[in-house]
């Protein structure tokens, strides 16, 4: 049996875990052939490919990002992509294809499925927003990094009598937001999933400075103000002839400035959030994916996806994985944020 | 209504997040009172109090150990231990106590509740054994403490051809000699749920070494050597008069020294796996712990205990937390270690 | 003798520790008083006070940030500035004053020194531009942050074959860039001393896809194009009004996608950057600073500012702490880059 | 120019960043070759070696220990040593021989180079005990390893007030101890250049619980009780017929458990200290001297060790790097320890 692998998307912490399981068992207990797709679908549509055996997946288990590249290439989008990657596996003899991903690769990997290509799928998502798995990995790092970063913020926060923004991951879905707002003692946390209003932000900066601590505001990059919030001032231009803010975060801090006078900064924490060596439970769970994938391959369990249900990875169908968003619950942003706030 | 709180047993990251959820929720939306008592179940056998409130919690999340202190008593060992602890609940007007431990404290919180105390558990362990909860909080902090330090010592192990061997926490159970040792990429893990051979990790060590790396192995401190393997051979003496070996890890690299000639040393994580900062899954499962306990007092839903079962906080009844241990199963410790190893 | 303290500018790890020393020493060796003066040069003008003692110092070396507050007032900018220090001192009773703080702090305290107030001070500054000591404290935190950014940086811009920019502190002087540039193996490091040409860097990037890496640029806040490479062109608004860059950071990545092709991302470190804990390094440095402080002031040696000359404590005049901005002079810039970027 | 380059002694993190400066300004500017010797002097001694070339030396900067292996052979011990060594450099064509360790290596450097060998030396050690150089890389990551236990240590010493001991690393000289625990906050630090009274250490624990707080004492490995402490005390046997007790830290512990009744537990941190990720400081002080090694020997300056003064990198006969063991001066451990103990 002869194996390929590919990985989609935006790169996370522990993509090459799941590529070390699945090669590691795949040689040493079913004698099977592995072959890298490089950059994502970018691979098996263009035939490129690089070797994968024990000895280069030995020592990839720490190291972040993928050592099989990655990209946003969708084949369903390019002409004859089908066609070509279904051309080239059967060039290569690959018998199967595992495909780790997020919500874009793996809904390639659901149609492919559907079109008779032999797929396996391993969820990936910085995010957290998969459904039909508790968690993915990726998260726990991206968490961690974040709740560092909001720790060393809150000395800054209080020598300064400011607010400090945070801005993180999170287009559609909040889990980065609550998780490390909550883990970092955020006083406020804004998520994609609850509207905010801008008078009420202030309004709690007002009551944090009144208590006498700062206030740390987490922010999810896909947040988004309350209707009438919007504004469209006349920003001034800096040296470089553009205004100074970026994404809600920078549009946060300067509202929060005009409303209630206190000096407001954003930090956007960008890449640093999807970098770097994996946490603890992004080691062990994307390990765990990749045994159970390849133990899918040799049972011909295909069009399955692997999840993390309870403390057991279970298989679950690839489609159920993408059909909906796995966003935060309100009940939980609620209960979290009353009484943290 | 008046509530008393206490942390019994080994102290563990989280004990403060659970103190700061149970008293903030409780005093914000159910105006709550509540009484501190010190040093596990002598607060309350000897009256040992403190005061909690929205000031003294506030800062406590990202701070390890207990702020209450914590201890071994055990009432139930103690002359008229019991009555001592209801007169004096009685006396400081409490209605419910809430008690965050291991094993023992939660054993004894079972055995008062049956005897018409009314108690509320939250599991703590840093070893993971406590039954009917997927974790605990802690163990992730634990397992990230001591992968740091598997991460650190591979690279002495390469550049001096020596196998190293670290010995980590768990008597019973071996979750985070499993889990540490899976995301350290060591080489072999000894847990004491499955004994081991000298021999057979004399001949990993020895193999490790033909394919051109160097061996890390993990082992908890209870783990256990075949029968037949222990020996007690005579001990060279040092300065101060006494052997230089200590726990199962040092004995286990004697071992290994003389049966493979390999210069074999032994790093023992000790106190420090079970100290300082939280990461962040243990801050946000303390946090929810401590509202959800604080929210079974309000419903009145005494003898229980929280539990995390997948993504949800659980009630499940005291007793089922400390009816048996829960270990590594085999298929696990053998599915993990067959291929990694 | 009565002593007040204050710490002015921005926030910097190891003002904490600069605090305990002066009280520690002061106190059980000297039996002197302490006034802590609050957020910076606005606590002697307004005569806002804390209490310093013992108890209170014990806990912060640790503690990022300073428990005395911080601002940028300059009394020499306000009516009366200086006659109201000095009748506040008075007041107080106060016989020394001891200023940490930068440029502006400093300033300000030779100024009062010039004036007749006894003033001692200590150096502070994250960008290490302050002249006549080897080193401040807060930089080799700063610089340990910045590195492990750049560390998890590696990786996505390897998986994504893309260039990364990060923008690091360092308006006038390029340190923080030098160091944690050289540490964090960047491709190409980028400092205010030194104009630098975007045709040379999108070189530089090109170069580096060329042999298999992705680049990682470092570049300091107040790093300069060269004359000519500045441009204004018509940028795209984003959904609330206003363009995507921000900082000389951003523009640079618009510019190496222009020119280049390459999709181009930059992480502004900001706040990030002067937050959290100190480093083993700046806990010591502040440490030594503090005890040399008080027993200047203990000696009478006024004007001075404590410095650092190879390992030991010296002291220097104030004034030559800010005669001159301490830059990276080209040789150390020249080799360092050429070799490694 | 063909250049051989090795690493010996201990390993220590930053030995990867000197070969890589070497290297990499080696070929870039100036053509020359390079072999690199494996595991110290064995390496000569047995003709021992591997390629070093640029894509060899590209990626380890942030990597622990050495890729050319150590080992702590001598080969002034050896017979015909020294010939071998020599007729192996000349059939390797080997021109000048770059050797970085500590004190046992570079002794031997000294004397190859008194009998004609061209030799340059960068020295290192963890312990900070060369003379001649302000600091050398290793030191800085151990010191910071060291305080980020001594940090976790706090809060379990705080919440079972219980004395604490950490045991670090220095044989003859107390450099780790001294800023680690400076760092650390911890009240009491003992090293081998001061013999410590076990009645004042106990003292001093009983005074920190008098005062409400925890003492962690750090105690160097090589630290001496202290004529008349020394005792030798039937110890009881564990279930492997051996005594509990290992080096100084836990002897320490077993003498204040029984002198003051305090349950008190030993940390030693062994070989996490010595191993891993550099910090800053170390990558970029080791990359200098990597730098500054190869243009001594572009200039002829042979016989030399590279050193810190200040913030330049000197070089200085290799002599007086070995010939006084630098400890730490008694007025530097009295003052800090006067004060934060």
């Amino acid at each position: 049996m002869r194996i390929g692998i590919l990985t989609g998307g935006g790169d996370c912490p522990g993509l090459n875990g799941v590529i070390r399981g699945v090669v590691t068992k795949g040689i040493k207990e079913y004698g099977y052939e592995f072959v890298g797709f490089r950059d994502g679908w970018k691979g098996p549509l263009e035939a490129l490919t690089m070797p994968l055996d024990l000895a280069t997946v030995k020592p990839i288990l720490a190291k972040g990002g993928t050592i099989l590249g990655s990209s946003r290439t969708n084949p369903f989008k390019m002409e004859n992509g089908v066609e070509r990657i279904k051309q080239n596996l059967a060039d290569q003899g690959i018998d199967v294809l595992i495909a780790i991903g997020g919500e874009d690769t793996l809904g390639v990997a659901t149609k492919l499925d559907a079109l008779g290509v032999k797929v396996i799928g391993v969820p990936k998502t910085i995010d957290n927003d998969l459904n039909n798995t508790d968690f993915t990995f990726g998260f726990d790092t991206s968490v961690n990094i974040a709740m560092e970063a909001i720790d060393r913020l809150h000395t800054t926060a209080e020598s300064h009598h400011r607010p400090l923004i945070v801005e993180v991951m999170g287009r559609h879905a909040g889990w980065i937001a609550l998780h490390s707002g909550v883990a970092g003692d955020a006083a406020c946390i804004l998520i994609p999933e609850v509207k905010f209003s801008v008078d009420k932000v202030c309004e709690y900066v007002k009551s944090r400075f009144a208590t006498g601590t700062a206030p740390i505001i987490v922010i999810a990059e896909g947040a988004i103000p309350q209707d009438g919030d919007m504004i469209t001032k006349d920003q001034p231009l800096d040296a470089f002839g553009h205004v100074q803010l970026s994404g809600i975060g920078d549009w946060l801090a300067a509202e929060i400035e005009t409303k209630t006078g206190y000096q407001t900064r954003c930090t956007v924490l960008g890449h640093i959030q999807r970098g770097g060596t994996p946490s603890a439970f992004d080691r062990v769970l994307s390990s765990r994916f990749g045994l159970e994938a390849i133990t899918a391959v040799h049972e011909g369990d295909f069009g399955k996806m692997m999840a993390l249900h309870g403390t057991k990875i279970a298989r679950v169908p690839l489609a159920s994985a993408t059909d909906v968003l796995k966003t935060v619950p309100f009940e939980r942003y609620e209960e979290i944020t009353s009484f943290f706030g």
